[in-house]
C-alpha cells in the first residue's frame, strides 16, 4: 500500500458529527490501492467493554484518490479510533501515531472523537434542505412601479450597459409572483435592494432604507408576506465588507480625516484619505475606490451591522441572508452575527458568497452555505463545453463532494447561473439539449437548486452586464417548452426526498466519451439517472438486480432484461428512473 | 513526482496568517520525489501589476513526506495562489482546481487567502512566549500551615495511596518562592485549588471558594502578589468539564429529579438519577459516577463558569487557566470563555488540556496552547526508552511540527512529567545522563517548557499515585547537581531569544543510531545543539562555514577545523553551541 498517500485527520471533513449521534470517519488513500478498511473504534476510559470495528465503504473516487467513509455510532458520545487497512496479505495500522504494521495497544496514541455536544453541529434550517431558490435582481425582473422610475431609465429590454436602470422594483416582484408559483420554487434570493447610487446596489449608501427605486420598508413587508403566503421564503442580499463612498461614516472621513469620529469604521492607511491616480489610500473592494472596505472587527460597525441585520428580520420577517464577499470579512463578526441571526430566527438561513474552498466558514459556527460556483464550473465543463469526459467529470465532482461533511454538501447553494457569471443558455451556446442535462444534473444533485431568474425561458448573456438583461415577458419570446421543462423537474424534486439528501454515486462512466448514470438513494426510494451527452443516439445499461423502476417524469415501466436496466437515449438525452423500495 | 502524495488545503496549518502582515503556506510531498517547489501568489483583482513567484523552502521531513513553507508578504493584506513543484524535466502545477501541466490562467480556481484580518491571528501573549512554567500540585509542595490540615493527613514524604491527603497549602507555596525564584521559572501553574472532597481537587463541590485545607481567597491573593512581586506568572485550573456529586446543583438534582431547577445543569438520561450497579444514567467524566459532566451548552452553566473564571482573575490577579479535560467541552462554551478572559486581560494565557491533535482549539479562538504530550511521548521514547534511532526521532518531531502553525508551536505547552503520567525519571530508570538529554531538548526545543515540581531533585514516581509523591526538602535527599543543572539550562533559555522563538531545524540524525544535532537560528543568534545518545563515547561533526562559536555553558571557544565542527561527546553528552550573527 502506498502510505505516503493516505490522509487521515482527526477533524473536520475527515471526522465530524453528522447529528448528536452519529458521527462520520472519512480516509483517503491512493486510487485502487487499498481493497479493504476498517474503522476501530472504542471508548478510552473501558475500551475493553466498548469497542466495535466497522467497515468503511469506498463512498468516492477522484482521479488520484479513493474515499472511505465509516459511520459511528459510539455508546457515550465520545470515541478513541484508528483504521486497519488491507490489500492483499498487507495488514497496516494507521492511528494518531502514524502507521504500524502490528495493531497498536489501545487507546495510547488513538485519533479521539472527544465528546459530540449537540450544539457544534453544522445544521441548516429544515426548510433550506428542502429549498429551491430563484434569483432575482430587482432592477431587471419586472417594473411594477413606473412612478419609482430613476430618471434616464431605458426603455425595457434594451441591451444593459455598467451604468443602465431599467425600473424593475419590489412591486414588480409581487406582480409576477404568480410566475413563481407556477414555475414552482419555494425560496427567492434577492440581490441588494438598499439605498445605493448603483443599479446593482452592491455599494450601499443607506443600509436602514429600501433603495426608492425598488420601492419603501412597507412595501418590502407586503413582498416578504405576498412570498410567504405563496409558500415562498425570501432572503436578502447583505453587503457588509464595504460601503458606497457616499454611505455618511466614510464621508465624514473623507471631510473630517483624522478628526472623524468614523475614522476606525474603515482600513485607513494616511490622510487626507484619497485617491491618487486611481490609488485609494483605504482599502478597498478589490481596487474600486468607490467601495471603502469596512472595519468589521470595530465593535461599532459590527454591532451597527448586527443591529441592521437583526431590524430588517424583525420587520419584516425575512428567511435569512445572503452574505456578498464574504470571505474578506473577519471570522469574528461572522460568528456574532450568526448568534443574533440565529437568536432572532433559530430558522434564518445563511448563505456566503464565497467561491473557493469555504470550509472555514462551514463549521457550524458561521454559514449554513456558500454559493457552489466550483459544482457551477464541473457542471458546465461537462454539459456545456464537453472539455471533459464523464469520468472526469465524476472524479471532479467526487473531489469536491469530499471537501465538506455530508450534511454541509446537503445544503450548499447550486447554480449554473448568476448576476456575477455568463447564462447558462450562452455558456451552452444557445443549445437547449445540453442546458437541459446540466439542470436534470442540477435538479437531481446533493444541495439546493437555484435558478437565476430569465434561465428558465432560455434566457441568454455573457459577462456582466449581458447576463443582466431584463426579463423577457411577452409569452412569444419566452421558450415556454423549456419553462415547461423547468416545472417538471422542479415538482420532482419537491415531491422526491431522495433527490435532496438520498446518498449520491455515479454507476457509470466513460473514460473517453459522456455516458453517464448515477444514483440518489435513501431508505425508501431509489433513482437512476442516465445522461447520453453526444450528438449521435446511445444505448446504455447497468446490471441491477431489483426491479419496479418506472420513468420518474412519465410514470412509464422500465422492465430489468437479464439482469440488467437497458436504456436507449436520444442524443443530449436523459432518463430519471425512479423505484420505489419495499 | 507522485501527484497523490501531494497535499495542501487553503486552511489551518496549510494556509494561515503569521502577523497581520506575513502568510504562510505549507505543502507536503513524497519525502525526496520533488526538487523545488514555487509559490505563486497574485491579487485575484488585478494579477498582472501584482503577482510574485517565491520559492519555497524545505522546513521539514518526516518518514514518508518532505514539508515546503512559503512566506508571502502580500501588498494588499489577500491574495490567490498556486505552485509549481518540479523534478528534473517535469513541471506541475497545483491550484485548487487540481493539478495541471500548464499553467492554469491567473486567477480563475487558484487558492485564495481572501484578506488577513488582524481580530483573526492566533495569538499568544507576549509574556508566555518566554515562560517557563513550574507545575504545583498543592497538596504534596509545602505544608505551609499545619492548622489547615485535613484529618488524617499522613506523615510528610510516605508512600501516597489514591485517598492519601499530605497537608501540602498555599502557605507553603509562600514559604517556598525562594525555591522556585533559585531555579529561576519565572511562570506556575497550579493543579486545582477550589473546594473539593479529594486531594487532588479535580472535582470540584465550590468554584467560588478555594479549599480551606490550601487556605482562603485572601491567602491566594497573597500567592499571587508574592509571585508577581519575584517575577513570577501564575495559572490555575479549571476544572469546567465536570463537577463533584456533591456539588449542590447536583445535590439538588438527586433530590428532586425532574423537579430540579438545576436539571439541565447536566446531562441526565433517566429519572431518578442514579448509579446503578456501577453505572450512571448521567454523562460523566470517564465512568466516574461521582464527576457528573456539566452541560455547558447551557447558558446558565455557562455564565456560571465564565463569571467563576473572571471573578478570580479580578479579585486575585491571576495570568491565566489551565482547562482540565478541555477537549470534551464544547467549543461555543470557549469561545465565550475566551472572550470574557481576555476581555478581563488581554494578557492572560489558555492552556487547554488535549492530549489528541489539538488544531479546532488552536484557531486562535479558543485556547492559546494545549499540554503538548505527544511531545512528551516521542522525546521519552528516544531519550528514555531509547526504543527509536535519530532519525526516526527527527521525523516524529517534525510530523508534530507539522500539525501546527508555527506560531502555535512557539506556544505549546512542553513537558516530560505531570500528574497524570510517571516523572521523567522514573521512564528514565534513574538514569541522570538520559534525564538530562530530555531536559536539554525540552529546554531548547519550540514551546514552553514546564518543569513538574520535584523533577528538578530527581524525583521518581511511577503512575499516579505514585507520581504524586511529596516534595523532598532535605537536602540531603536532593540531587542538586541536577537542581544546578535544571539552574543553567532555564537561565540559558531565559536569556537567549533564539532558543525561544528561533527556527528550529535538525542538521543530523542517524538512521540506526541515536546521534543528534539541531539548531536553533534567528537573525541574532544561532545554536546548534549537539547530542550523543549512546553509552559509548562518540565524536560528532557537521560541515560549518561560520565561525564564532562557543560552548552556550561553559562560553569556552570551538574552533571549525577544515569547514567543520568537530565535537567529542561522553556517554549520554551533550553540548550546546552558541553563535552571535553579524
Amino acid at each position: 500500500m502506498q502510505l505516503e498517500s493516505i490522509y487521515h485527520t482527526p477533524n473536520h471533513r475527515w471526522a465530524y458529527a453528522y447529528n448528536s449521534e452519529t458521527f462520520h470517519l472519512r480516509l483517503k488513500t491512493k486510487r485502487d490501492d487499498v481493497e479493504r478498511v476498517y474503522a476501530i473504534a472504542g471508548d478510552k476510559y473501558d475500551w475493553d467493554h466498548h469497542c466495535q470495528e466497522v467497515e468503511m465503504e469506498k463512498i468516492a473516487a477522484d482521479r488520484l484518490h479513493d474515499y472511505w467513509e465509516a459511520v459511528i455510532r459510539p455508546e457515550f458520545k465520545r470515541f478513541s479510533y484508528g483504521f486497519r487497512l488491507q490489500s492483499g496479505d498487507e495488514t497496516i495500522w494507521l492511528t494518531e501515531d502514524g502507521f504500524s504494521s502490528e495493531q497498536p495497544v489501545p487507546a495510547g496514541g488513538y485519533f479521539e472523537a472527544p465528546y459530540i455536544h449537540a450544539i457544534d453541529l453544522f445544521e441548516a434550517p429544515e426548510w433550506a434542505k428542502a429549498a429551491i431558490f430563484y434569483q432575482i435582481f430587482p432592477d431587471r425582473f419586472e417594473n411594477g412601479d413606473r412612478s419609482n422610475d430613476p430618471e434616464g431609465t431605458s426603455p425595457w429590454g434594451e441591451q444593459p450597459e455598467g451604468e443602465s436602470f431599467f425600473g424593475g422594483d419590489l412591486q414588480g416582484i409581487i406582480n409576477r409572483i404568480g410566475h413563481l408559483n407556477e414555475l414552482g420554487v419555494n425560496a427567492v434570493y434577492l440581490t441588494p435592494i438598499f439605498r445605493s447610487p448603483s443599479n446593482h446596489k452592491y455599494d450601499t449608501i443607506e443600509y436602514r432604507e429600501v433603495d426608492p427605486q425598488f420601492g419603501d420598508k412597507e412595501l418590502l413587508k407586503k413582498l416578504v408576506q405576498t412570498c410567504h403566503d405563496n409558500g415562498i421564503r425570501v432572503i436578502l442580499d447583505a453587503v457588509f465588507n464595504h460601503s458606497s463612498e457616499q454611505f455618511p461614516p466614510f464621508q465624514d472621513v473623507l471631510k473630517n480625516g483624522e478628526k472623524s469620529e468614523y475614522k476606525d469604521w474603515f482600513h485607513l492607511n494616511g490622510f487626507p484619505v484619497e485617491v491618487q491616480d486611481g490609488v485609494a489610500n483605504y482599502d478597498t473592494f478589490g481596487f474600486y475606490g468607490n467601495m471603502p472596505k469596512l472595519n468589521t472587527a470595530n465593535p461599532d460597525v459590527k454591532q451597527y451591522l448586527i443591529d441592521t441585520a437583526i431590524d430588517w428580520m424583525k420587520e419584516t420577517g425575512i428567511d435569512g441572508w445572503r452574505l456578498d464577499v464574504a470571505n474578506e470579512v473577519d471570522h469574528h463578526f461572522w460568528r456574532d452575527y450568526r448568534k443574533a441571526v440565529k437568536e432572532c430566527n433559530k430558522d434564518a438561513f445563511i448563505v456566503g458568497e464565497v467561491w473557493s474552498d469555504s470550509l472555514p466558514w462551514l463549521l457550524g459556527d458561521q454559514f449554513d452555505s456558500v454559493m457552489n460556483y466550483p459544482f457551477t464550473q464541473i457542471v458546465l465543463s461537462f454539459f456545456a463545453d464537453r472539455t471533459i469526459s464523464s469520468a472526469r467529470f465524476a472524479e471532479e465532482m467526487n473531489r469536491l463532494l469530499m471537501r465538506y461533511p455530508q450534511q454541509t454538501n446537503e445544503t450548499l447553494f447550486n447554480l449554473l447561473s448568476s448576476h456575477d457569471i455568463p447564462r447558462v443558455m450562452t455558456r451552452c451556446n444557445g443549445d437547449t439539449g445540453r442546458l437541459k442535462q446540466a439542470v436534470v444534473y442540477m435538479m437531481t444533485s446533493m444541495g439546493l437548486p437555484c435558478v437565476y431568474y430569465g434561465d428558465e425561458f432560455g434566457l441568454e448573456g455573457g459577462e456582466d452586464p449581458d447576463c443582466r438583461k431584463c426579463m423577457v415577458w411577452n409569452e412569444e419570446d419566452q421558450n415556454r417548452e423549456l419553462f415547461d421543462f423547468y416545472k417538471l423537474l422542479i415538482a420532482l424534486r419537491k415531491e422526491r426526498a431522495a433527490l435532496r439528501s438520498g446518498r449520491y454515486r455515479v454507476l457509470s462512466a466513460e473514460e473517453d466519451g459522456g455516458s453517464l448514470i448515477y444514483e440518489r438513494l435513501d431508505g425508501k426510494e431509489h433513482f437512476t439517472i442516465w445522461m447520453n451527452r453526444s450528438d449521435e443516439s446511445a444505448e446504455l445499461s447497468h446490471p441491477m438486480n431489483d426491479g419496479g423502476w418506472r420513468d420518474a417524469l412519465s410514470e412509464e415501466q422500465v422492465d430489468i432484461q437479464d439482469g440488467k436496466l437497458v436504456i436507449q437515449l436520444e442524443p443530449n438525452g436523459y432518463r430519471i428512473l425512479w423505484r420505489k423500495i419495499e
